[in-house]
């Protein structure tokens, strides 16, 4: 028996706002819940695995650097023009000590939680 | 063109405790890697979407609650067992404040990263 990543999930300020760049990135689609979070789902005909994101409200403010983040990847095989449609989405670039060498883009989104889009996406075997 | 979930990613005290302790929750490989840092991958025939763990040293200490964390799911149909097998692991349950009536269960790694278990995995369409 084990376990599988079914969820990703994100403390945010402003739920709407965040819900929208998420959707946006991830082409998933935006389900407002009663209790004020969203939960995104991935597209029609996306594999079964494929995790939702639960974005939930909280008062708390970020400090400093997320312990944990995603990683991207696209399929497109455009890492490049993936950045530039990321950043008109509202995400930022940002300095987390990397050297600039490394196989990926350190980004941030419009909360400031930091993620990357890596030039590949890992292959299993 | 959209981006999709490739990798999970946590800045860890002890790589190879947590190595141990993630790829066994996970049934995931471990990879360790020249630079301090391991790579977890799916098991063979896990769809290709299935996203990555990587483990990265810190020295930092955690703050707080993690502002982003990960749910688990199992397709076992069993999640009071898998409860009980991931504290067997090395997790313990802890307190964020919920009711205790929640779909999910609320647990935290071996260096306190908090995550549940959900009763049921999210199913799309």
């Amino acid at each position: 028996m084990a376990s599988r990543i079914a969820q990703w999930t994100l403390d945010v300020h402003d739920v709407n706002r965040m819900a929208r760049f998420w959707s946006e990135v991830l082409g998933y689609r935006i389900e407002p819940r009663n209790d004020g979070s969203a939960k995104l789902w991935p597209p029609d005909g996306a594999p079964g695995i494929a995790p939702t994101v639960w974005l939930q409200p909280t008062t708390a403010d970020k400090t400093g650097k997320n312990r944990i983040h995603i990683d991207l990847g696209t399929d497109a095989g455009d890492p490049v023009g993936e950045v530039d449609r990321l950043i008109a989405l509202g995400a930022r670039r940002v300095d987390v000590g990397q050297r600039g060498t490394e196989p990926f883009v350190v980004l941030a989104d419009p909360e400031g939680n930091e993620f990357c889009l890596l030039d590949r996406p890992p292959r299993n075997a």
